[in-house]
């Protein structure tokens, strides 16, 4: 097991990654302070994982929630089930959520914990890709408005992530894909080398070699961490971390929460991303080709399925703006990413209707 | 004008009381870090000082929102009308929101502020008793549920807070006497003095004279200041401004939210309170026949209109309840209160059955 740290001071936490961590009952265990704990978990992910987490909880005041499966049940209606339910119980302001699921479980849990009588712990057991290296680390939470992706949400830092890399052996393969958008990021935003690295082993990575999964995962929550650690309300550099993402959340929102998942979305946005700094002169041709030859080989989109001024639209509501204006994350070379509202926006347009394809997946 | 000041490090903010501040440009501006601004009111407040407020706005990209008026409607469905109006504006994470109101629109508001993007500025411009005395300082936001009142909030300071007493001279007569029982709170909890002055001088303040209404308002804001700038997050001594609340709370619950006033319900509970710590031994029966008096004295309940069984499931659910047991702020004199979960919890029954009463109002 390797165990890093998000030093973030008072709400710093360890983020313990290796496999079989859902049976290991002293990790989790320190970090309930009271008897209340609540496990939010999905359809798909309690009938594999809710037994063994609460096989730990037999002296605890233990309760389950399972939210249906999918990014459109990412709602207020559906953070509102978990606070039913920590009510019905009687749960008090010590309490703890637990969420065992992806991402969706997860950003719905935080901020459910957020919310609940101003605040309660949290702990992430995140079981796909994608959370393991991204969303269960850094604190951010929320849910989704129709008019916009993550919009309704909250900074809350849980006490810790244990991420069990046993459970990305029987995740879908779509799913396992969108994960890797997240960890082909990481190399873009940060470290050259990291994604050389990605380049050299995507194979192993899509055979899910333990090894390589777990270096990945740990690379990953590393970047992370330093940044989070760094910028944790996102005044600045963690903005970095939304690389691809502002493309990303007008394809959700656009297509509907769910038909794309994040991670693909994601994809298509770092290349877009890509695209738009080669244009503006910062990135070589020859790095936008071997970023969509990842991206390509990973099994993940890198067109966009909505036209420019579809687009243009959906962008506008975006985190990033600041007094109306749209800022991206945009690509000096592979390994460093920069934010901007510095860019000409007809290259903007040039970059949606190039990028612009038929519908994916098929 | 008097101004005091919320110490809280960078969360630090003025709180300005005085007559015809709403007119006064030159006091909001200054906390409008950039040009989109969003007024958030009801269908009492809006249609009085919804245009004052605007007409200072002129050179801002300014929007408003009214709400209907009423505890009943303090939800999360009423909260994402204000994030819909926001998106809706493409409105970015620099945006402010104005709560221009009562406590309900100030808690809704402050939340909508909190959730926004993870976190916009607000402002309050409380415009009842109970919102200037109590709710707009001190950053404690949030919705009701079915199952509990203010159950799901956050912790979110305004930039400022801008107190006009002209618009008490309105107030429904109600709405005032419900805010004088936060008042006479501030009193019982921490300053016998301040309690015995409001003995003294209750029929000027029924009168409304504004040099009377100025000192309550600036002595009860005072009191507050400095309880939450000792403790931001109600980590401890912050809960003895729940003095009353959780029985109030209970009533408000149990009720239906709206059917009484919340400051009706604080009154009933500040009884309970003072009947209970009689009962304990902590407090003396000509004290509780003072607190009693100036309660009645100020045309507010006294005697709870829900059974002993009724408030005690409704009372469970409470956020200063620690790891399942029920603590309660009492008193030990009049000036001095204790939060406490070591009581006997019989002579609790004896004052719920004691204090129950005929339904109020008729």
């Amino acid at each position: 097991m390797k165990t890093l740290r998000l030093e973030l001071g008072p709400r710093s936490y360890p983020i313990f990654i290796g496999a079989g961590l859902i049976d290991k009952h002293a990790l989790l265990t320190p970090y309930l302070p009271t008897a209340q704990v609540m496990i939010v978990s999905n359809e798909a992910v309690a009938p594999l994982y809710l037994a063994r987490v609460t096989a730990h909880l037999n002296d605890y005041d233990a309760g389950s929630v399972t939210l249906p499966d999918g990014e459109k049940y990412k709602t207020l209606e559906t953070m509102n089930r978990i606070i039913t339910a920590l009510l019905e119980r009687r749960f008090d302001r010590c309490c703890t959520l637990i969420a065992l699921g992806g991402g969706v479980v997860g950003d719905i849990t935080g901020f459910a914990a957020a919310c609940y009588q101003r605040g309660v712990n949290f702990v992430q057991i995140p079981t796909t890709l994608l959370s393991q290296v991204d969303s269960s680390v850094g604190g951010k939470t929320g849910v989704n408005h129709r008019l916009g992706k993550n919009m309704i949400g909250a900074f809350h830092q849980p006490r810790c992530v244990i991420a069990d890399i046993d459970t990305l052996a029987t995740l879908h393969p779509r799913e396992f894909r969108a994960g890797l958008a997240e960890v082909i990021k990481y190399g873009l935003i940060h470290d050259g080398d990291f994604f050389a690295w990605l380049e050299n082993h995507l194979p192993r990575l899509l055979e899910r070699d333990p090894a390589a999964l777990s270096y990945v995962i740990e690379r990953s929550c590393a970047i992370k961490a330093e940044i989070v650690a760094a910028d944790e309300r996102e005044y600045g550099m963690r903005a970095l971390l939304n690389l691809g993402h502002t493309f990303g959340h007008a394809i959700e929102t656009g297509l509907g929460y769910g038909v794309w998942l994040h991670g693909e979305a994601v994809a298509a946005g770092l290349s877009m991303a890509a695209d738009l700094s080669v244009r503006l002169g910062w990135l070589g041709e020859d790095e936008l080709r071997r970023i969509e030859s990842l991206l390509r080989q990973a099994g993940l989109p890198v067109r966009c399925p909505l036209s420019t001024d579809r687009m243009l639209r959906l962008m506008a509501v975006d985190k990033k703006a600041l007094d109306g204006a749209l800022r991206l994350v945009l690509l000096e070379k592979i390994g460093q990413a920069v934010v901007t509202g510095d860019y000409d926006r007809g290259r903007l347009r040039h970059t949606l209707a190039a990028c612009r394809a038929e519908p994916f997946p098929a």
